[in-house]
């Protein structure tokens, strides 16, 4: 199968100001000046669909850059792409802009969680979450997925014994970072039965929302539980699906009228207001020309995964979870018997590669680390190469 | 004199997101399609600057826009600037960025002045003070200037005697914005003194330092006054100067480490972070293609004031305040007797232009309007001859 040359250009990012790749170094003393691989943020190392770069350079040729706001063609791009790519019926106004995902899960767990109210999260998630709790003085409270062979199930019992009683949010990761899982329609329903029978808002971030691999299809929470309407609060983007994140445009759909109104209060009261190049690329992506672009890197993935989990799960010991969507490989080590810091070392200073740690993940992320496989596929090849390298002693 | 054709082409910002253009009809029953002029908003109707235009298209070119930072190329070229522009000398570590100014001032606002503390300003003054005060729910104290001809001036006793004793804030504009003045080194001394007399933090608003007309100099609030460095908060961007305020960069500039750790604090609990284009283009602005650019600017707007002045001036009645720095003309219609609402009628309905009303700026701004000039110098001509035919009557 030839490469998509769309998605393997070896592109040098460093120096470009690059978190995930100017970063490396002075967090993971792992170098890209000696062929050092960055696998860690969750942004990709290739171009986006030239309809965004399209977008972009008409605005560039315009060249006024003056005051704007979130139009009428923004919203009504996002809700034709929720309606087309995910069944998901919408309405232009149920869209705040938030200046990226970070900012709007801050940004509701200040506003919605008292001081003294645990935050609900399912882990091992998304390390942010816990990280953003905390840095608005929050506390997590992190309930342990039970891991079932390759799979992670919720365990509501565990779950139910956890509550305090004083817990008001929980946070929810839909598809699931960073084991790259799908929810079921009923899984995500007894999701929301169970915020409902705890009057917790349920934020259920699905930033990963289209980078479903073929044969999978991911179920929107408001889809699945529409009677969740009053307590949902669904935050999206097209910063992952198009590698767009560095523009910080996060979109926070909000059903019901009241979380709404309180959303965009406070929004109005931190003078937050839309970056108009964001809007111009977020309404560019979402459309047919986006979605064959999309569709494109799938295909891309698919290989990129094939060519990773061929490669770690040959190592003894070794699993990388089987992903539904992401491109975030989620790697079991645990089975070699070595600590984190050992697996790491060698990761880092053998195969010179950067990926997340898995015990940022909270509980159940002890002996995993998660890698970014959206790169070249020459890369990919090359991670698994060093991997088993790394690890040729178990061999 | 042949106009540059760099501000005088006949863009149209109609239909493009513009808030200036496309929110002009709403708010004020003037109609662009009916040939309504839009001077209300402060952005420029003209394209930036060459060097930004092509440091977004290298950036549309290079295509990947994952996450980034506010990088140390982009803090040299601000230092570079403030040092080369102003004679003012700062430390890259003193820059924090915000999602623009009008972000950085409620979060300023909201994290030094307490809930019961007034915050002072100086009025009439940017209209958004008041405003933003208000939308974190605190209490503008306003205290007027004082009126001497042509100039205002600082009421130091009417200061005093306004003071509750429980204000920890106040907004300082400089230059100060509707009047387009320029404080004097001396006038900021004075400032400084008043504030440490009164221990305030001294949040200096000095967006539109670059926008200097001929023959005079900005002095920035920290070169006149550095015994004030521990108590000073500037407030700068390259939005005005370069018409980029639709990327919302906002640069706050705090010399004294404590409340640089404190702001740093609580932009990182709301989580925010730099959008990566605004970074780019802010670091190609702040250069010597830049600073080309913007005293070009200057000379158009030498020219557009003149114009201005000259047909408004004539109108018995009025008169338009000799610009030192902006592009933002404050015009006194009080002379000729009328209220606020019969001068906008006419302004509205007969000249079909769009200015921002003198009252929102607070006491002082009775019976003023203020228009903004930074467009073709057609557009400003027409202004002119429609200004003058809408109270023909008075001639």
């Amino acid at each position: 199968m030839t490469l998509d040359p769309r998605f393997n250009q070896d592109i040098d990012r460093t120096g470009t100001g690059s978190s995930k790749w100017d970063k490396m170094e002075q967090l993971f003393g792992v170098s890209p000046a000696e062929g050092g691989l960055a696998m860690w943020t969750a942004d990709s190392d290739y171009a986006t669909a030239p309809c965004v770069i399209d977008a972009l350079c008409r605005a560039a040729e315009f060249g006024v850059f003056g005051y704007g706001y979130d139009d009428a063609a923004y919203k009504q791009a996002i809700t034709w792409w929720m309606a087309e790519r995910h069944g998901w019926e919408i309405e232009p106004d149920w869209i705040l802009t938030t200046q990226g995902l970070g900012h709007a899960l801050a940004t509701a767990i200040d506003l919605w969680s008292p001081a003294d109210a645990p935050v609900v999260i399912f882990s091992p998630v998304y390390h942010e979450f816990a990280a953003k709790i905390r840095k608005v003085g929050r506390t997590p409270l992190e309930i342990p997925l039970r891991r079932d062979g390759d799979r992670y199930e919720i365990d509501f019992d565990a779950a139910e014994a956890a509550l305090t009683g004083r817990e008001k949010v929980m946070l929810w990761c839909s598809p699931q970072n960073p084991s790259g899982r799908i929810w079921t329609a009923e899984e995500l329903r007894a999701v929301a039965a169970f915020a409902e029978a705890h009057d917790l808002i349920l934020i259920s971030d699905e930033i990963h929302h289209d980078l479903i691999y073929p044969g999978h299809r991911f179920v929107p929470a408001h889809v699945a539980a529409p009677e969740a309407s009053d307590r949902l609060v669904v935050l999206t983007a097209a910063s992952k699906t198009f590698n767009i994140a560095g523009q910080r445009t996060g979109n926070v759909i909000i059903p019901g009228a009241r979380l709404r109104s309180e959303m965009k209060s406070r929004l109005a009261a931190t003078d937050y207001q839309p970056g108009t190049l964001g809007v111009a690329m977020v309404t560019a992506a979402y459309s047919p020309e986006g979605a064959e672009w999309v569709d494109a890197q799938m295909q891309h993935l698919v290989g990129n995964c094939a060519a990773f989990e061929t490669a770690v799960n040959a190592i003894p010991g070794v699993r990388a979870l089987p992903l539904e969507a992401t491109y975030l490989a989620w790697v079991d080590f645990s089975g070699t018997g070595m600590s984190d810091s050992e697996i790491s070392e060698r990761v880092r200073k053998s195969a010179r590669i950067a990926p997340t740690p898995g015990p940022g993940f909270g509980r159940g992320g002890e002996g995993f680390l998660r890698f970014n496989l959206a790169t070249t596929r020459a890369r990919v090849e090359e991670a698994g190469r060093r991997l088993r390298e790394a690890f040729s002693d178990l061999q």
